[in-house]
C-alpha cells in the first residue's frame, strides 16, 4: 500500500478536466487546502472585501501549438480568465500576467503573443496591471506558458453557481460546440482541412451582462473548456444533485466538426470551447435570455438543447437523434492534452 | 537590422531580474501593456475599486531543485506573493495558486509541496481560495511550475512606493542578506557546506504590519529577490531620482555567506533574498522602526545599512570597509537562473 503511493505518478489525464483532474482534486489538494470559499468548486471564488463581492480567478495556459486558427496562446490566456469571471456573473476589471518563458523562445513571436492580449483584453475592457516573467533553461519548459489571474466585481444580488440548478430550468449552449478543441486537434495532427476550423476564442463577459439585464432568473453560468459540454454538465448534475436532459438533435454542431469527429471517431460533447457558455436558466425566462443571447455576435446560433429533470440524479442523458436515450458520462481519461 | 530583430531570443539573463529582466519590460511589455497602474512598476497594484484600495501581486516559481534546505517551491510560492503584497504595505488576504505538472511528477512530492504551502499560508493568514492545474507532458515542463496571484487591502493614507524615497532617508535591512541565492546555489552545485545555509524563505506581513505601526513615515518597501539588494536598490534609486549610499561594514552577511562567496567569487548584495525586506523610511522615525523590526523573529538582525543622498542621483554606491567608495550597479547578466 505505501509502495503503491509512493509510485504514484501524475498522467496526463489529470489535467484534462475530466474525472481524473475531479479526483486530484479531491484526493491531493482538497485536504491541504479545504476552506469554505475553495470548496465551492466553482470557475471563481466569489471574495467579500469590504462589503464587495469581488470575483477571482486564475487559469495557466498551456495550449500546444502556441498560434492556431482563430487565436493563440495570448488570445486565450486573455479570454479564458474573462470568462470565468463573467460565468460567476462578475465584471471583468483586472488581470495579472505571469509568463513562463524558454530559453531560446523568439522575441518575435513574444511580441505576437503580446499584441493578441493587447487585443483582447481591450476587447474585453480589462486591464493588465501586474505581471511576471521567468525564464528557464532550454528544455526545462515548451516555448511559453501563461498564467492570467483576474479581478472582477458582482452586483449584489446576483447569485450564480454550479450548485444552483433547478428541475425545470433550460440548459442554454450559445453556439456551435467544439471549433476550439477540433481547431487545435486539426493543426497538431496537421490534418487536411484544419484551416476550415477555427477556434472559437473570444471573450464573452459583454454577452454575461446582456444576459442579466435581460433576467435575474440565471442559476448556472458556465463556459464548457476542457472536457467540454458532456464535463461541466455532468460537474453541474453533482452539485445540484439534479438530472440532465439533453436533446442531441438541439446541440449546435459546425457540419465541419461533425465531419471531422466522425472521422476521428470523436464526441463534440467532450471537445473544449473557448468562447461559449452554458446556461441553466428558469423556464419562464429561458425563450428571452435565448433572444438576447442570439441578439450578441457570439450567440448568434445559440439554442435551448435540454433541460433540468428528476430522473437520473447526478447525471446527464440524451434523447438521440434517432429516438434512444443515452447516458454522457463526464470525459474519462485525456481526449486531447494541452488544449488551453 | 530587420534580421537582427527577427533572430533575437529570449536568454536566461531576461529573468535575472537585472539589467536584460528591466528592458525585455521597458522594450518589449510596455508597448504593448502601457496603462497608469502598470507603469508604476512595483511589487504590487494597487486598484482603487469601489472605494477601497486593492493590492494585488502575481509571481510564478520555477525554482530549482524545488526541495532545499530551509524551504521548497510551495513555501516559497505562498511566501513570495505574500510578500510582494506586504511590501505595497497591504495586508495580503487571499491567494490563487496555479500549478503546471509535468507528466510523471511523484504525487507524494506534490503532496510535499501542498503541505508546505498550507503551512505557510496558514502561518501568514491568508487562504488559498481559488486554482488550476495543467498538465504537460513528460518533457514539456521540469517538474513543477507554481503560480500564485494574491489579493490584500491596504489602509487609507497608506502610501508606499518605489518613487518615494527623499534624501536624508535611512535604508535598513531587516537582516542577513544572500541566505536564499547561496542556499540554492550551494544545493545545487552539490558543495559540501550546503546544509549549512538556509533559506531565508519567510512571510513578512506580520513585520510589515508592526512597522506601519510603528511609523507613518516608510517610504519604499521592497524584497530584495532576483537581482539582490543591489539591483532593488539601483532600481529605487532609479525611480526616486535620489542617490543611494550604502555602509559595507554596516550590512549583515551570515559568516558561511560571506566565506562561500569569496570560494565562489560571488558578491552577497547581488543573492537572492526570500525573507527579508528593505525599508526607505525618514531619518526622525529610523531608529524607532529598526527597534520594531528587531522584535520580530525574521528581524533580529536588521540593520541600518545607508541613507539616501543628492550625490550620484539615479546610482548606488558604497563606502567600503577599508574606506574607499565604488559604484553597486545593477545585477547584469543571470548570475544564478531559477533562484525562485
Amino acid at each position: 500500500m505505501i509502495k503503491e503511493r509512493r509510485d504514484k505518478r501524475i498522467l496526463l489525464a489529470h489535467g484534462s478536466g475530466g474525472k481524473l483532474s475531479y479526483e486530484l482534486i479531491e484526493e491531493v489538494f482538497a485536504p491541504y487546502f479545504e476552506n469554505p470559499i475553495l470548496n465551492q468548486f466553482n470557475d471563481q471564488a466569489i471574495l467579500p472585501i469590504e462589503g464587495i463581492d469581488l470575483a477571482f480567478s486564475t487559469d495557466t495556459y498551456v495550449v500546444s501549438p502556441i498560434f492556431f486558427p482563430g487565436g493563440d496562446i495570448g488570445k486565450l490566456a486573455i479570454c479564458g480568465t474573462v470568462n470565468d469571471l463573467a460565468m460567476g456573473g462578475a465584471i471583468p476589471l483586472y488581470l495579472s500576467v505571469g509568463f513562463i518563458l524558454e530559453e531560446g523562445f523568439p522575441v518575435g513571436d513574444l511580441k505576437k503573443i503580446l499584441r493578441s492580449m493587447a487585443e483582447a483584453a481591450k476587447e474585453a475592457k480589462v486591464t493588465i496591471v501586474t505581471g511576471d516573467t521567468k525564464v528557464v533553461n532550454k528544455g526545462s519548459a515548451d516555448g511559453i506558458f501563461i498564467n492570467t489571474t483576474g479581478i472582477g466585481v458582482r452586483k449584489k444580488g446576483i447569485d450564480i453557481g454550479g450548485d444552483k440548478a433547478r428541475v425545470g430550468d433550460k440548459v442554454i449552449v450559445s453556439g456551435f460546440i467544439g471549433d476550439h478543441g477540433m481547431a487545435i486537434l486539426l493543426m497538431r495532427e496537421g490534418l487536411e482541412f484544419q484551416g476550415e476550423v477555427k477556434s472559437d476564442c473570444a471573450p464573452l463577459n459583454r454577452l454575461v451582462s446582456q444576459m442579466l439585464d435581460t433576467s435575474s432568473n440565471i442559476h448556472v453560468l458556465r463556459d464548457p473548456t476542457r472536457g467540454g459540454v458532456a464535463t461541466v454538465l455532468n460537474e453541474i448534475a453533482l452539485r445540484s444533485l439534479v438530472g440532465i436532459r439533453l436533446e442531441e438533435e438541439k446541440i449546435p454542431v459546425r457540419e465541419e466538426v461533425r465531419a471531422a469527429c466522425e472521422i476521428l471517431g470523436l464526441d463534440p460533447l467532450y471537445l473544449a470551447n473557448e468562447g461559449k457558455l452554458l446556461a441553466i436558466v428558469g423556464k419562464e425566462d429561458a425563450e428571452k435570455i435565448l433572444e438576447t443571447i442570439k441578439n450578441n455576435p457570439y450567440g448568434k446560433n445559440a439554442e435551448i438543447i435540454g433541460e433540468v429533470v428528476e430522473d437520473y440524479p447526478r447525471k446527464v442523458f440524451m434523447k438521440t437523434r434517432i429516438g434512444g436515450t443515452r447516458l454522457v458520462d463526464m470525459l474519462v481519461g485525456e481526449q486531447l492534452p494541452r488544449i488551453c
